[in-house]
């Protein structure tokens, strides 16, 4: 019997009986992402303006998390994030020293770090209405997500990406983790940050690899749901193999879009189903990262299973002949390159490793496989089974020679 | 500069410009709550409709804590919940054995305990599909919440709260979390579970003194929201103060809805501004606790902070005079002692060490100090200031005889 919470306020119920009440609630996000340059030039008030948004009598506290790699981009970014502050006294306290946080996969393998920046929020006097701004990488964001996430039930958080990947992708979305017990992600939650600014002055002086990596979730993303986009990545292609900032900055700014648009309006922010449009090439990106000893980056096996479920789409009768051609030449213009050993490796009964990456998969989203394929050049479909033997062939036409 | 993304994706825009996006979404909770009597009688089938509820094509993984209180009181459980697996194996499959966990603050005290439980969850192969039901008491409830939220960015969790406090309180709401760095709570988050199941057999067997302190948070929720649910404890006073179970049963049930009406109506589930009206009483209560060195249990310490506030809402004028005797007699009736020597502890320079507790719930909440007082019985309000000397004529009023 099924009453709502009025009902049982009206009458006492007889105990006894077996009485079901529905809890309902929806909890809204509201956060800005900014795009701008120079984010600690005194002048900008980008950061300013996110914290002193929420309003309140009290003037916040606030701590920096900066990535190792940044820092040494940027040698002087700590005394320009104390300038900043000083700058900008009237409107936060900065009450700990900038702290350097290892880059890199690595610091979501340190099992002790999220005790020991927990402990430096305690001590800094950090309350739910502070902030905790993390700049830096995909990892590092993680990382200071999950802490802040985690820290008196969640500190405001402000993320800083810094690498094209983390800039178009995962630092405007609303995961945080860190690996345990050999399991990647396997701590985390669903964090909507307070706000993210995307700053390009930190792409400039990224490594050209890492600015490459990048591309390849802006590719996947123009897959799934934008034609249009796709051939404006086509027709820049050329610029873009030279790291031009004008249209990597396009990129950055369109493909952050519609990642925000299919968290915004996919219907399942914080993934309940098992649907993941987003993850389109990602089971054999995640098993190739793994087995190349992370020798590849995440971007670089991304680039490689997006063309390997491109072409599975083909083989498969799900997407024209020629679109995998046009998704192959694309990605190599990008200057990707589309075969690694690792896809090649067989285990001891003969069959390849990566096809163990569809089990681990599932396994990691629970419940049932769900694997986005493509019916168009800026179509996502949804299928529930992969043919081995078609992945096979697909992983064998990656091995080939491009077809002139 | 603000735009919407569908203006960013309708135009490139030239790099340079501060632009500001606003991404905005909410998430939908639903999840039941049941009342039943003795969960793990095979036939009853509460706990098989709450894990069946969601579909999906797999049989779902479930895994058992249990609060070694409980165990004490029913040495059987364990026993009786495989049983109830077995019965209902077409439904679901116990994947790890039954275990138990040590019941009270001691459990969210241990630092070790959730990196254990989370592993123990990894070794079962527990994935967010899968199902992790806690049974116990507050406390323990806290910690497996806590785990569960963090494991692959949150388990389903299906809460058995087994003591009056937590079928009437914080069993049916949304927050979780551990003691770390000597802080209550430091480590948590808010995430609704998939469903809570009250079964009264658990209250049968409380001890009368848990029986009691879980009365306290009806009074308070009563005083806060529903005069008319104050009246019925007063005229059910005598009958309670005897854990009749027909009252008890009612008072559990009147008082969870009130607390769930509160998360769902109260337009703030996750606690992102100041106000707390739950926390009626609570400023103090957290203080006496502490200074008890927990010999207060977390309601009787609540009853007398509630007395203390509720004084407080008269002598400062909010509440009419009377309205505190009324209160009084109440708690008295339900057999609560308003008085505990920490209530009268000074420091060096003569100040009562209770006092502190104000600040400190302020930096707990962090920003602004917001206090619930009452203007009615039934109506809370809330406040930004306290008189010391006010507080210490309340207390002084608490330390007196009671008045004829």
């Amino acid at each position: 019997m099924s009453s709502t919470i009025s009902d049982a306020l009206e009458k006492f119920e007889a105990p006894g009986q077996i009485r079901t009440y529905y809890q309902r609630f929806s909890v809204p996000y509201e956060y800005p992402v900014l795009f701008t340059r120079d984010i600690f030039s005194p002048g900008n008030t980008a950061l300013r303006e996110c914290i002193t948004s929420n309003g309140g009598p009290n003037k916040p506290r606030v701590t920096f998390f900066i990535d190792s790699g940044v820092e040494q981009q940027m040698p002087d970014i700590a005394r320009r994030i104390s300038n900043y502050a000083l700058a900008h006294t009237d409107a936060f306290d900065l009450v700990h020293p900038v702290e350097c946080v290892d880059g890199g996969e690595i610091c979501k393998n340190d099992t002790t770090i999220v005790e020991t920046l927990q402990r430096r929020l305690v001590d800094a006097g950090i309350d739910r209405h502070s902030y905790v701004v993390g700049i830096g990488g995909g990892a590092v964001l993680d990382l200071i997500g999950y802490v802040a996430a985690t820290t008196h039930r969640g500190i405001r958080h402000i993320r800083v990406p810094t690498t094209v990947l983390a800039q178009n992708d995962s630092g405007v979305g609303v995961k945080n983790g860190v690996n345990a017990f050999s399991v990647k992600n396997l701590l985390g939650t669903f964090q909507p940050p307070s706000a993210v600014i995307n700053d390009s002055a930190f792409i400039d002086v990224l490594p050209g690899r890492d600015k490459r990596a990048g591309m390849a979730e802006a590719v996947k993303v123009a897959l799934i749901r934008d034609g249009e986009f796709f051939k404006w990545l086509e027709d820049q292609a050329g610029a873009l193999a030279l790291f031009q900032s004008e249209p990597l900055d396009r990129l950055i700014r369109h493909c952050a879009m519609l990642h925000m648009r299919q968290i915004a309006q996919g219907g399942d922010p914080f993934e309940r189903g098992n649907a993941r449009p987003l993850d389109f090439g990602h089971w054999a990106a995640h098993k190739l990262e793994t087995l190349s000893n992370y020798t590849l980056r995440h971007g670089e096996a991304v680039a490689i299973g997006i063309a390997l479920d491109t072409r599975y789409s083909v083989i498969s009768g799900l997407l024209p002949e020629g679109d995998d051609i046009r998704v192959r030449r694309l990605l190599e213009q990008l200057g990707f390159t589309l075969w690694h050993e690792a896809a090649g490796e067989k285990n001891a009964s003969g069959g390849l490793k990566v096809l163990d990456g569809l089990e681990e998969f599932r396994a990691h989203l629970g419940g049932e496989l769900s694997i986005t394929l493509l019916s168009a050049i800026g179509v996502g479909v949804e299928v529930h089974t992969m043919d081995p033997k078609l992945i096979v062939e697909a992983i064998d036409w990656l091995r080939e020679e491009m077809p002139a």
